[in-house]
């Protein structure tokens, strides 16, 4: 989904983290279909807490039901489920900027077409997203929401094949992008994931029928069995048949091209637990440590790690190290709704108010704090700070991905390109000096290919994507580099 | 706004009137612009109670709030109402049937063009709406309400028209039925009548910059002159120039037609402080009573209105008839939230929750009981009861309009005819019978002519429509004779 | 209820007018206690629009839902209703003044006794409740509200009786005032009216059971029989027998006074169609016009009420001095809840937000303008204002009922003596200047006593209590002439 | 507070943990008392999720606010802190069991006594509560909460002393149990633990101000500094003086008794980064997995925590044992509202909700699996389901305190003894087969004692209360053996 970031954004209390934008969950031909979309979108809460969405058809019409908030905060009522029967199903959670809260943003979005319904939902974005809808606006299409699924919508409906299947597989080919993405008809589930497979998808079973969810974690929940990836470029439309079955026909409309996955996937966004391109992340996130340990050695007396983002990570490094681990920080789970927008007064409380220090484990020691990433640098700063505070006799920094200096178009919520402490300070010292650690060090690039997928990378056919790294786009920039750069939307704000 | 009024209706409690189904206001070039049409929707809220929104352009962008309930619950609230900056708004209060309360549903509509944005707001209603809806979607179109508003919107969209006002008037030159129109755009407030004028809308001014409303009680509150009524087929275009003045072009891009005003608004929904036609509506609602008294005279006691609509018109009765006027009936004005779902138990009160007999008006009486109109019959035979009970010796009730035998097609929600009081009795007498009352007699439609408009009504060019009485229908009706009459949405539930 | 009104009284938008503050139902022995009393209460509604409580006993323990706005916004809701199961229930509808809207002074009111629980509700105030609450508090007891029932919970609690009956006889002897008060138990319902007889109530019987309210009105809609008024000094104990029979005991605990029932009732705050007293409020309002004809006539073209208040009296006048009665001014009885708080901007329409002049039957006319009562004027002066601009000739101004010269002590909330604009100008004609009318009357209190109990006040022993008018205060004021005065209560604000 | 724990209560779901039910904090003198206090509280939001109060008192009058659901869901609104003056502030994180979700149960509970208002809040548990309650209702008192508190505020009412210190004092000496309670006035702040100290309670100081709560990490948030624990049976009064400064005047009114605080302060509620009787809980909870390991080692390749309250006791087996630690569960933090009350379907989810497997680590893995405590045992029996399910070749069970046998009545809300896992089977052996593991130990009392003192339990006159595993009760328990047990409350259902 696109949005432009707002410059009023929440920089010190809201964090200094990248945000993942969606998850998605479908199913096709359970009955108890709403329940277990509400299951695995709660499995998925992590990609997106804003909002969430499901669609269902009950056999004579489409259902939806759409609410601000956490899945368990309203899918699990009787009263709602009771409005989402039907064997079909499809859900979406997401996270948004602040400023475009509204209902009518929140996928799955839904058109009436010639041939009958259907619903889409999405994770991801798409480069092309406002060159596509200025050209559709141009030939009298009306855009009702900021949500490039709209787009996708309005393709679908414009496309002149008769088949849903091949209107569908017409509207993606024009989006370019990193997406997983998910629709479903009166009879139809459909699953597609980008060119180059940016966005992860897999493909689950339960009771014999079709699931597509964006991590595994969403399948674990629910007792479903994993079947495998959806592969990059691929469409797998899933078809009720008159008599209960499933027809299930794999396509590749797009030319092949080699798949880049999402390294953040690995360093931060998807669950631990989940299995993404056949690795578990948990083990991935521990050999960063360990890698890191192995590149950037220091003296210590006990590793802390940042929560929850930095645990495993710094687990390996321990582990490798062998200093003690140690919860050095504790978490504050119970971080309630208005502390998204408190006072002034309290905002200057800012990570005290998720973090604490655990001062029997700092006091007079010499803390290794390991954490995942660093984007901006400003809670890395705060909470070396704590740790100080609490008495620590020396602070060393060991993050377990590369320097980013380069914005992501593919979903990932990323500041301006200045913002980024890494575009903001000459050198690795610098760095430390601002965040007011005795040393820092970020693992490399190397290091990080190969906690993943266990070799260098390739220079010249990297195995993952790792733009917001090295500047290595793997798709063009229509949107960005095109003139729809200044087109602004006439509606921006509304309750509906 | 089409509905198919669900068969599930509230007869009972509901009440057994005709709704009509919304207010419009809009506004150009004043610095109050939102406030000034909170207040006119408050003025016009007797014409739709369900929600009510607001449009603005604010120099940069467009803005809308739309919210379930009264003008009066949320568009005073200072926090709203800085929501809506600009000095171009247009507003809309609506009424609607159950089961279709959303608020995507809710007008003003807001569509991005490419030559801007555009808003629309209209009261009434579109005979062939599900005829166009079903072309627009065929040729590749996506419908995201259930509204006829957003095929207005659609067509313009795809007019081949370079201005906004031309490709105003090409969408609207495809509609068919009775309406009255506001758009807007970011310089442009645009007002536009049917063709055989069935909805009113007038003209005024406040501070030298142009409104239009629904009705003449809106221009009151606020203290704006009346200019005109927009007439029938006429579209005026205003626009803001550079130089802060406003260019003001009417048109009248179809084909005379002779205006035909729909009698429901003197007989019901006009306020009676509001001058509709040129006429004040309280007068000719006392005319009414007066022809009625001249035409079925009665010997009585008091003569006694059932509130609120009855009044006027048993005023005119009392003092053409010479038999005291008295109040009868009190009405409880303070019906609650819930009262309009009760429990079966409550339900079974009906009407008392609304109105209960005032004993010692009617006690030992022989009352004459003046209702404006009847239409099922059902709330008309629990008055009647609710009098005897409380002692009167004789009931005569006087309607101060004709049988009704036709459903409306122009925004007015009628039940399905055999649910008509007239449609159900073969005489007069039967249908007294029904109710209970002693003696029962309806205005003739010439009476009511003459109450209205001071002559008979021509049959050969009638000076109203009055298809609701006669069965005249002032235009065609595709939607409801042609094929689309079995078309059906896919999508009808959603909270969004 | 005691309550010191709030200086920044909304004095130009929340009008200009006295509030009753309660309105009472109860009923013993009946299965659908709760929906009975719910409806009764929706009857009452007019006593008091801003918060309702409902208690009933189920056989095992006493229930209660309390709810802020009107009874129909929550009383009929199967689901609230459900939670009021038991054949004994007693409720309260109460206004309020700003600043004191909490939940937990919303009547009734329930404190576990040694010799079981027991629940109050009443309409009306205690002229020494701050002189006992002082008292009470004096000796150890807590007091969690700013509610004089409270003040009567605890010398229930307190009282050396053993019976409930005789405590709660032994705690009303106690409190001095006008007060209508029900309260019931495990078993019974008991009702008592103050010594002077100030605030009505009345005895009914539905299906062989019991039932007091503050009107009949209550009765006529769930369908009751009126037995009797509670006399003045009464307490009538009814109590449930295991053989399911009801035994009613009437006593008379306090020294005979003659009754001396409150004019306002008549003139403005009871429905009019209750009987109160025996007599038909409806009756005394318009013998109130007719009075007021003969005493102040004036030439004029119309008698226009100023609703809802001032029409019965307005139909009097009319039919008493030959000169017709129109509907002159509309009310807008759409007024949503946050015109209550209105920005400043939608403010200045004061007046108009509820009213409108009918300009068809004002303009270049006489208008005779009849109101119920005045007590500052400024909503006179803008509707005399609004009836100008609308084209009136000249406007004179007759008044229903006497000037008002002191405050209330009873139960109605008055403004401070200062602010009431029979303090505030010499003379009439001043009067007439301020408020910009051409003539201005007001009731004689003969008048009035003549139009109510059909004699001149007796000045030796007056038949109804006038203070507003006289200063002739039926009790003793010991909280506004002792010490008490200045007692402040330590906590004032909270949402609990 | 007391309360009878439902019998339907959520087993399966809402788990198989125990509950702390309150955490109190309170300041003096300080400008930004209630944002601070805010603070304090959501420090403490782990002692109690379900509603929080905060009380000030503005130079005027007290202010209150109370609000069902987190601190941070309300308390950081400007809105709300600008309700809540002054400089003087306690408040009040609470849990409740269902059914008594009610308002007026949230502390601080208020009073106006003769000599001023006083607010109290507590943590804790009073065991002759009823016993008092039904004292002081005899004597003509009124109970209006179910709350204990309430009688605490009763007795200070009826005490005899002239100042509020004595009274106070007064009043917790006729009460039992174990508690740490604050109070205010308008000037004064009181602190006070009961004689046997099974509560927590430290002071702190920030900007030379008094400050008490219930842990020290409510003094970290803040930046404040610990001075000390409040010591058993004491209590400290501080008044702010005319000239602004504080007197501090601590004493000791009840017979010095040896200190227990409550263990379970250790192995489970209080939070780890916390301070509880100079000993850091961190520290004492990887002691316990210290010394589960030595009494019970175990063949095992990986250590997993039952997440988050096993995880430092599994860091401390980890440790002691050399078997590597590893995320073996994942916890879902996103955990809504309606999953509280979620339907049947859901339910059957049960822990997956909050947990779920970290295959990876599992798979083909003799998996040694560590909790904090068993108290039914139904949680576990799910989580070692779920970890064979993932794979898991062996699962062994090693909980870091002794088995539980006995309820508690100071605070803590225990099952009835009969579904305590303990007392369902009559060996370890048969424990470890009803939850499904290969093996299950627990830690000993001397273990325990050993982890959190240093000491092996001193049989005569043991350091701590260990009550729930010993039966040992550190004081008489007077409502559950005398005559009250009985009592019933007449009023249990309100909204109020």
């Amino acid at each position: 989904m696109t949005h432009l970031r707002s410059e009023e954004i929440n920089d010190e209390f809201d964090g200094d983290t990248l945000h993942e934008e969606c998850g998605v969950f479908g199913i096709l031909g359970h009955q108890d279909a709403a329940t277990l979309t509400a299951l695995g979108l709660h499995a998925l809460q992590h990609r997106g807490q804003e909002a969430a969405g499901i669609v269902t058809f009950d056999g004579r019409q489409f259902r939806t039901e759409k609410r601000m908030g956490l899945v368990g905060d309203h899918y699990t009522d009787p009263a709602i489920l009771a409005k989402l029967p039907g064997s079909i199903a499809i859900g979406h959670t997401r996270y948004s900027t602040t400023g475009e809260v509204a209902l009518r943003n929140v996928q799955p979005l839904f058109a009436e077409l010639e041939v009958g319904g259907i619903a889409i939902a999405h994770n991801g974005n798409f480069t092309n997203g406002l060159t596509l809808r200025r050209q559709i606006i141009a030939t009298g299409a009306i855009c009702q929401s900021t949500s490039d699924t709209e787009v996708v919508l309005h393709l679908i409906a414009r496309s002149r094949h008769s088949s849903t299947a091949d209107r569908f597989i017409d509207a993606i080919r024009q989006m370019e992008g990193g997406y997983s993405m998910l629709a479903m008809t009166r009879t139809k589930l459909i699953a597609a994931r980008d060119p180059t497979g940016i966005r992860p998808l897999v493909m689950g079973e339960l009771d014999g029928k079709p699931i597509f969810c964006s991590e595994t974690c969403a399948l674990d929940i629910i007792g479903a069995k994993y079947i495998r990836d959806v592969e990059n470029g691929e469409v797998i439309i899933c078809e009720i048949q008159p008599d209960g079955s499933i027809d299930i026909d794999a396509r590749k409309p797009a030319n092949a091209q080699p798949e880049r996955l999402c390294l953040f996937e690995y360093v931060y966004f998807a669950r631990p637990d989940s299995v993404v391109g056949g690795r578990s992340v948990y083990v991935a996130r521990k050999n960063m440590g360990v890698n890191l340990a192995k590149e950037s050695p220091v003296e210590g007396d006990v590793v802390v790690p940042v929560p929850d983002g930095g645990t495993p990570a710094a687990l390996g490094y321990a582990q490798a190290s062998g200093i003690p681990f140690e919860y050095g920080i504790i978490r504050n789970h119970y971080v309630g709704r208005t502390f998204i927008e408190p006072t002034q007064q309290i905002r200057a409380f800012g990570v005290k108010l998720k973090h604490s220090a655990n001062r029997a484990m700092i006091k007079g020691k010499r803390v290794v704090l390991v954490d995942d990433s660093i984007v901006r640098g400003t809670t890395s700063l705060k909470i070396v700070q704590m740790i100080r505070d609490a008495g620590a006799t020396e602070v060393h920094v060991r993050v377990a991905s590369p320097m980013i200096f380069y914005p992501d178009f593919y979903g990932i919520d990323t500041p301006n390109a200045d913002k980024l402490l890494a575009n903001q300070y000459a050198d690795v010292e610098a760095m430390a000096k601002y965040i007011g650690a005795d040393s820092l060090a970020f693992l490399t690039i190397d290091g990080l290919y190969r906690a993943v997928g266990g070799e260098d990378r390739n220079p010249a056919r990297p195995q993952f994507t790792d733009h917001y790294f090295t500047g290595d786009y793997p798709t063009r920039l229509l949107d960005k580099n095109g003139e729809t750069a200044g087109l602004k939307l006439s509606v921006l704000a509304s309750n509906g």
